[in-house]
């Protein structure tokens, strides 16, 4: 028996990637499918300029698109995957809670409040019982699960293991991130060949807010977050796919690269379907991760790191994430499946 | 009167960017070439691959080259430009040093010496008087300067406009360096189209001990180097010319991004031929600078910052060089300009 | 006495080169810009999105842009510049020139129409003419010429001097075109990081339609275009400025490469302000021309001709222009030049 | 029971995707690698700067690489795979062939010798009795098979299907080529970011000559070739993986775009391990195919085609194919399975 889920924002960029990772999915089967007015009632193929060079899932290529709204949604789903622009989600999310699905939700609207959940579930699980809370105050039947930033993903479970081994107090990120973060059109070919563009508008303050939430503890009541200073400056490369990144840590405790590598390389994973066998993959060779190289690990959903060094009073690390598996699609079906394993489904 | 220079490893990419700096210059004119041992004998056009789209200089074409020693540079040749690698430069610098030439070097070796002068001259000018020390210490009519390493030289001015304005405790950097910076065949288009490289190496080490050397303060004596942490991680990226960096300060006294900025902005230039009319280009924008939008103003030899922002205790920012002109071969003809106008010439 | 012109669709990527190349100009002077109706009012600075890394000119920022009609140029401007869409230019063009205005246009409508002059200023100025017929039969006052398509001016210079030295039978035509042929925005990074696109709509036809008209002979009363064959295939490649192409002829006589050569490399130019001292630029090295190398050439309004070898019957080599300088802004800029020379303005 | 191979020149770039594809391989399994002198003695994971993503099979990365002869060689090797540099090849393939050996080489010395295969299997298979020839004419136990350089085998699937339908007359071809086909350091980033090169050496010749001797016909003593013109231009592209061709052909018999599709979709393929399922994939979409979304159909073994268009007296156009797949290791291994089929070994 399999849970049936709808996607709503379907047609973009994160949509067409869910939908390529539900194809098949033993535990999950795409049901309802909903996009902007103007694809209402056209087929998912119709509507969707079908970016992945895989072809378009058949069952789902005839399937009908319907309007981005609770009633567009069977009663029998109980999972929603949201991949909305932020100022859509922020409108249309909290109706689909409060008709009773559960949103597991990549749109970045919300990821701050103190009575959502925002989690990778190899990290900080435990954030999801957050729900409680929230229905609590909000009277939902439903309730609204985040997944954080792709360019905050990449850096966090290398981080969560350094904080579990030697506490971290301050970490300065910069970012080398792909087009593809910015969407299909979002980056065009006369901006960045031969180029690079600094700062991406948000995504510092994202990822300076959202790792010290994913980091806090949750004590049933409401989440602490880290008290570490981040400072994080973004760039946009031409990579088509894997933000890399160089980070800085401050550590409470004395760390070697060496216990640094064995802490990332040791982190638990999790059981779940689309969780890799292991979580971070350390390099020894100081050259990698390299975006092209090593985004693909594990189908795309392992963080790679490398370049451990020791500094003043902490550990300098790269690592690396595929932005629209690990960092956005992958992650809000990760988050779906956590959803289902701890019973919410 | 023109003053005549030799260039030794004028075939080299650095050494053909000089060739294309002094064609014509109104202080120096080229009056020997050297080069590995088999293209001895050879026109300057035979043995080099002239990589620039602009043509080879007319004059230079035909002169022949010689072999890098001492022997082969006429007696009133008083200055020659050195390009080579570091271990040849190593090698084979002192041997011109002690047969009377001044020579003013890109290459790496002996830049953080005690007695070598390692200068950005609208930065540190003062520092060209350690002359005297080395030629006492060392008994050579000649004398070995050096510029410094092109990452190196992109953040500096920035940064000394800080150190003046607002004092230095602590600089992390992250670099996204030009392919050209490796040489014409050090990065492979397999090794980076759609990728990125971590690390390069011996390039962070670079930053952090030339920063500080030039940051110093040069009491006639000695230089004491400037007491800040300096932490580099430096990375490889898909440009041809131009390392951007970003740049996180901890300042002595508070600084907000309008005083960085003014200081910046208004930190003071030289007068020599290849400086530009304003050192620091500073922008509003924060998505500038960009490489292949900045990198060539004021004929490639000025700075260009960007993305001033507040941080807990400093100043984060942007800048930008363009790696080969000021980051290299103007660099070593700016440390020309400045023997000249000292009277070392 | 300058000539006062208007620039019309002066916000796009072409009318901004075409305010780069005016500013300043000896001969014409900007009088008059306008846009879509969104920008009606504004300044021009406000109004375009400058692309170009030199800064927006001073005097044209602050000019105000008008509406795109006749009724918003002053009196005393006697040349409009258009590059707007052909679906546009289709609709306002002609009422410019019932107006009274003559309009040098880039854009693709009306190119082939029997009584539209369709200019290359060193290869057929004595098509220019056409415009007495045209006002004949259309009763304009002013009237209407036009310039090929960046891809047709790459080819048609060097295919002018076979067709005189040998004649042509046929031509077969591959083209490597530049992003930057697709307008700012028109290929994003994602479709070509990595990749070429073939087929580029409606650009295969117009160069083999076009070409046949810029090749053919005027009578006086009409154009007889070139009666040979002409096969084209168009792709994108990630380049961002620089038309390549791959050129295959058939020729009437018997054509050596060297013959060929000397009949491109000796084409004569003409003496109009923006034309390049010589008009094709012929390499010996089979390796060139290259886009990045060699799209520069003589303010980038130089043809470049390479690879030249005999085949079955006729020649092969290779070209190479500018596709927004001699490919777009320059030829309008050129035809303009030719107006005033030739006494129409 | 699988049979034996040995890979002569396994360290290279097309030697390391052979291990990858016989990684592993129901009928074949690497008993011996060799390379150059400096790297004999050490194992493979020494001697091979291993480039491809996917880790080196562990297998083969502690066998011991042996130096490029017939006796390193164990004698239950029936079949060798080489891809040394043409210039070694001639040199040494056939001393491997009069010992016994039979060799499949990517290399291209000999392709054009009249006793010497040069198949592609869907195509060509019957060619291989060539070897009966070769035997006699040479005395060999052995033999030697070759496969056609990347760019011919692109275009040659597609063409023979034409061929085969309505006759071929003459054949234009301009390549799109990948900077893999040069080797792994073939061009560097600074000769290939934002531009593009004409004139690849000695390219152009082999798909004028190895197409015609490819659509052949063999009667059992000798290959005649195919008596049509072949003109073609080759480029190198700043794309990784995947050449890109645009082809026009004069056909003997009237062609029209619908027929020829239907000719290239149902041109047959064969049963080999290696073969995919179709072998020409054919796209309605003119904008297809295109090498990063089309380059990995059917494990990088397809061809891909479209753009079909009528001309005068013929069709026109687009194919692509991996280079280093279909082009060069997975065709010099489909030879191998071919040779199997047949009893050869």
């Amino acid at each position: 028996m399999t849970t049936r889920v709808g996607i709503i924002g379907a047609t973009g960029a994160v949509g067409q990637r869910l939908i390529q990772l539900l194809d098949p999915h033993p535990e999950f089967e795409v049901a309802a499918l909903t996009a902007s007015e103007d694809s209402t009632g056209s087929t998912y193929e119709e509507a969707a300029k079908w970016r992945i060079s895989a072809p378009i899932p058949e069952r789902v290529a005839d399937m009908e698109v319907g309007e981005t709204s609770p009633e567009a949604i069977p009663d029998d789903v109980s999972l929603v995957f949201s991949s909305l622009p932020s100022s859509v989600g922020a409108a249309v999310e909290p109706a689909f809670c409060e008709a009773g699905y559960i949103v597991s939700s990549n749109s970045s609207n919300g990821r701050a409040d103190e009575d959502v959940p925002l989690t990778i579930p190899e990290v900080n699980a435990d954030h999801i019982d957050l729900i409680e809370v929230q229905r609590d105050r909000r009277g939902w039947d439903g309730a609204l699960v985040k997944n954080p930033n792709c360019s905050t993903i990449t850096m966090v479970p290398p981080l969560a293991a350094l904080e579990e081994a030697f506490g971290l107090e301050r970490v300065t990120v910069s970012t080398l991130q792909a087009v593809s973060g910015a969407g299909y059109s979002g980056v065009t070919s006369m901006e960045i060949i031969d180029n690079a563009i600094p700062h991406i508008g948000g995504e510092e303050a994202k990822m300076e807010t959202e790792s010290r939430k994913l980091l806090g503890t949750f004590d049933g009541a409401e989440v602490e977050w880290l008290d570490a200073r981040v400072d994080a400056s973004c760039n946009r490369i031409p990579t088509l796919d894997g933000h890399l990144e160089n980070v800085w840590t401050d550590t409470v405790a004395e760390a070697t690269p060496d216990a640094a590598a064995e802490a990332m390389g040791s982190y638990p994973g999790l059981d779940l379907h689309s969780s890799p066998d292991r979580l971070v993959h350390v390099f020894e060779d100081p050259k990698r991760p390299q975006p092209r190289l090593d985004r693909d690990r594990e189908n795309g959903m392992a963080i790679a790191a490398g370049g451990l060094q020791p500094t003043e009073g902490g550990i300098q690390f790269n690592c690396l994430a595929h932005n629209t598996l690990r960092g956005a699609a992958g992650a809000s079906l990760l988050n779906g499946e956590l959803l289902l394993e701890n019973g919410y489904l």
